[in-house]
């Protein structure tokens, strides 16, 4: 076959590829960061690139006309998925097709927890056997631990057994024992190591990886680790990964997601390590939390039938398994802990949250919200939680958005718009020249897009404003963040019509999940006491902006807490106390109620109340009501009610 | 390195070595079958091999002076392990160094067992899942299990997983379910596979292998295969495979002693499912006994303390682990179960035998010997076992015997001497021209030499008699069992005075251990109600020849039960029943216990009285006595008491 060669600008990344190999294949061979949110179906259209229009005569493929205004065309953006190679290539990647830096979110709320680790050492001392006493030296290990630490019918891991006879005579017969679950020894180590006791936990996200490495002696955070989840490149949400996975070769794809993904893993470890001194070999478990599809493939787990009703998975209790059976670089005698799924769209990290939020033993009924690609949505108490997952979509992540970016370096994060000018100030993460929008501008904006009036609350875009900030481009109206003289892509910044459509439906989404719970669950916005707010961006955003345009219900904002990374102190929570697990267990087989939002009735008819900003019944959002009439920007006509 | 040419005849197995390799070495490099006893350190004087004297400038090391007489000498005989290959040669191997095909004892002792055995299967149906019963994959196997066949609380193995989900749908949800001790599901299969459901066990002796396939449905033994242990070329023994293992390279040593071993075991497992249409997949479980030696390189466990003072093993009691971590080939998810062993001289084969000869819920007092490199003596009843080992050393077997070996096609096995002519009749096992004397016969030729005056109590021949069949050779006297005319060595197979004395302190040690156990009890011959000969060559001899001779104390001989290879019925016991595994646990740790005779006072006393045919103390052989009278044996002066 003949063989070209590609050229990627502006770094000068080379490689060779066989005629008719697409450009994206070849940015992914070159190891070039690249956005691809459909994995490489042509229906993103984020995978934008500049090739010399002269040198390129392929026409225009349906998916390209539909996304490429002429401006684009006459410059010679592409759409990288589209074009094969059939000749040497020098191809520019804009900087509005990377995947870019992030700014990731790891804190979480710190919930106290009483230290029980399942992992537990023991320093002993034993006596040298003699004739007179030629015990094994297992048992003469056994007996001491019952004796001085009432540790009865240990097991031992087989490995161990094979080093024991010289590490003993080694070490003068005193050492310490390492035991799991006070039921099985899992590390035997010379002299008395008991203040090196350390666990990873990690929070697998679609888009994000995020490591804590903790001292299980008292429970601290000694290093945080995180990464971008690099099965991205093979799809950025949960389906395309999932159908990635089941296309030919199913095996080997679902090998290769599961090793990139524990490649990274050991990576964070890695790193963890480095930065407190600790050894890998001082690390005696992980565990893992994840959405169910994360959770399929970090096990290598068939995933095809997530994504097919009625979204079976193949597993929901906890699984504790060797290091060595995923390749994870910890000690290998140690243990792997995945929480427990509790369906196919709702995973640990929701497990997770219920922990860290306390929500399974309190009283008041509390709602939370964990944001995401995928929101899962919790109501309810001790007595009961209903959860559910709501497809709100990578809009708020940035992604299928016209200028929509993750939080790194330069993306705006925060907006304002002087109702006057109609003209908007922004700030963007690292005060860097603007080259995008993160997820808490696109709050904002919408926010006060509404209250200018910019949108109304259906969220159509009022063509009759006179500004500047409003105009019609090639591919419909749109409102200008960022002149393209601020920015560092040579473009505008903008919110356009459609991307307005898109934050709706995600928005959308997360509602009618809070409301169909509170149906079922028989409560109204008065019976609920506390909000908690979640996930990748819960830190940034204005908890009052994102109930203006209506991502939850109209609670009381002194009500809303936000509480970071809540999966993630969840997962430390069941790392540090045997307790903390068998309540996590508990609570996804007796407590926890998954409700599948489409299969109720009531389903359509509330989600399109909700493409209503805040929503079509506004009798539910008195207080945005209030405000709204205040600027004078109170429907003249109440929105049609479903 | 300047590399030589060694070519092996009678086969003309070819290899190349370098300079100073010794020819044994290269024999073993070539694959060549050879015996060797001490593995290659000069001493056991049984690596015959013929060169060309003109050809093999080297001189007489002073190992091979004391092994080799002048005829040999002229003869170009030499010994493998003493000479260094220093130019291309040509040896000749002849027949009497060789390992040769064994009649191996497979048959034991059939102890009837209640069937409950470790692994179990069910046959289940399953719902589909609907959107209403979205329930994971395994908690509807789990749910149906509960509900219909009362487990409770199963794990599952991680591997299992993987596979679940596309086989629950192309069984359309019909399935086995394979359950390991209640509480761990071990496989899945589709449709009804109940009727399939086998296990395997193994007994690993220094010498051989001998592998069952059992029927796990109705206990029925349905295929056997046995081998020869292949470490043999490292070292016959236990002590010279242990230090083989312990000089340079322990780790490498000891992967090679135990991968060499673990390929056959899968030969026999192949061979055993080749002879009854089983396949490996449908094997759940795997069970071995062996001599602590033998189970420590089984599970490649340092067996270095195994031969020093106290006689440490690393581990006593039974050990649970997967086919995969020793790569056993059976099913990959099923078990591999060891079965406890006493003490570093007292291996699971021994509680083989306590099982199988049900001494631990036997009122009587019962004795047991099984018989081999080492001899295990077990005495005592259900309220306590005392045990022992002695080391016989492999007389029995044919080795450091100058016309010895196994139990092969062409071996003497009976023997009797016409009191009138001092002259041999004699047995061979298939009737082929006798080669040399294996076990068996050893026993009979004693009895029978002390019978007719060709020795007397002590063990010295009495040089005075005129028969042809008595000479004095090159190396001392010697008794002709088989004329050189007669036999396919060329030479006379004779017993030598040396011979004696090696078979009379094999046989003063078995005799010391069960002396000494009777001391450590309190009690006599006549209070043992049963006698249980155990072991390799245990169905092949004259038991009243072999207490003749003192092997055992004088106890009547209608209570004497030949019971073959009980460790092996042991092991099969065990993989019927969890009950008995159970047993032989609580066995090992509470009821037998294991006494060093080396520890014991009157250790070498009665050792020194057992020197004597059959005991020095003759009170004690009152049966034996009368004969010795009868015939006009009787000794006129008694033998010295220590």
């Amino acid at each position: 076959m003949t063989e070209y060669k590609v050229i990627f600008q502006p770094e000068g990344k080379r490689v060779k590829v066989t005629s008719n190999t697409t450009v994206y294949e070849a940015a992914k061979l070159a190891g070039v960061d690249f956005v691809s949110i459909c994995g490489g179906k042509g229906t993103c259209q984020k995978c934008k690139v500049q090739i010399n229009p002269d040198l390129l005569q392929q026409p225009l493929t349906e998916n390209e006309k539909k996304a490429l205004v002429q401006d684009e065309v006459s410059a010679g953006i592409r759409l990288a998925c589209q074009i094969k190679v059939q000749k040497n290539l020098v191809v520019y990647i804009p900087e509005s097709s990377r995947t870019g830096k992030q700014r990731l979110q790891v804190e979480g709320i710190k919930t106290p927890v009483k230290l029980d680790p399942m992992v537990q050492k023991f320093h002993i001392k034993l006596s040298k056997p003699t004739l007179e006493d030629p015990r094994s030296d297992l048992d003469r290990i056994l007996d001491e631990l019952e004796k001085e630490k009432r540790l009865t019918e240990l097991k031992i891991k087989y490995e161990l057994l094979k080093n024991i006879a010289p590490l003993l005579r080694n070490s003068k017969w005193d050492i310490t024992v390492t035991t799991w679950n006070h039921d099985q020894i899992i590390a035997i180590e010379p002299g008395n190591s008991t203040n090196r006791l350390f666990g990873v936990s990690i929070d697998i996200g679609t888009t994000k990886l995020a490591g804590y490495l903790i001292d299980m002696n008292n429970g601290d955070v000694i290093a945080v680790n995180s990464a971008m989840n690099p099965q991205i490149s093979y799809g950025e949400d949960i389906i395309s990964r999932i159908n990635y996975i089941c296309s030919d070769n199913q095996k080997e794809n679902s090998n290769l997601l599961q090793q990139i993904l524990i490649h990274k893993i050991n990576q964070i470890i890695s790193t963890l390590c480095e930065k407190s001194g600790v050894l890998p070999n001082e690390i005696y478990e992980l565990n893992a939390v994840g959405n169910t599809a994360m959770h399929h493939i970090f096990l290598n787990l068939n995933p095809r039938y997530l994504s097919l009703a009625p979204y079976t998975p193949v597993v929901r209790k906890g699984i504790n398994l060797t290091p060595e059976s995923l390749g994870i670089e910890i000690n290998q005698t140690g243990n792997i802990y995945c929480l427990p799924v509790i369906a196919g769209y709702n995973g640990s990290d929701n497990v997770g949250v219920i922990l860290a939020t306390e929500i399974y033993k309190r009283d008041d009924v509390c709602l939370a919200l964990d944001i995401g690609t995928n929101t899962e949505v919790v109501l309810g108490n001790k007595d009961q939680m209903l959860v559910c997952s709501c497809a709100s979509g990578p809009a708020f992540e940035g992604a299928s958005i016209k200028h929509g970016m993750r939080a790194a370096s330069g993306a705006i994060e925060r907006v304002q718009i002087n109702p006057e000018t109609l003209q908007c100030d922004y700030q963007t993460i690292d005060n860097a020249p603007p080259r995008g929008i993160c997820g808490s501008a696109i709050v904002d904006i919408m926010a006060e897009m509404l209250k200018v009036g910019i949108i109304d609350v259906t969220g159509k875009m009022n063509k009759s404003l006179d500004s500047s900030s409003l105009h019609k481009a090639d591919d419909g109206y749109e409102y200008i963040l960022a002149e393209a003289n601020e920015t560092t892509i040579g473009n505008n910044i903008t919110i356009t019509q459609k991307d307005i459509r898109q934050i709706t439906l995600a928005k959308a989404a997360m509602h009618t999940g809070s409301v169909i719970l509170m149906e079922e669950l028989g409560v109204t916005e008065n019976d609920i006491d506390k909000v908690f707010i979640a996930g990748a961006f819960g830190n940034y955003i204005d908890v009052e902006n994102a109930r203006f345009i209506g991502m939850y219900p109209e609670i009381e904002i002194s009500k809303v807490e936000i509480v970071g990374n809540a999966a993630g102190t969840g997962a430390r929570m069941t790392l540090l106390s045997k307790k903390m697990r068998t309540i996590a267990e508990n609570l996804v087989k007796n407590q926890i109620k998954y409700i599948e939002l489409a299969s109720k009735e009531s389903f359509q008819n509330i989600y399109l109340n909700s493409t209503y900003i805040p929503y079509a019944d506004l009798s539910k959002y008195p207080a945005t009501s209030s405000l709204l009439r205040e600027l004078g920007k109170f429907p003249t006509k109440l929105p049609h009610m479903f």
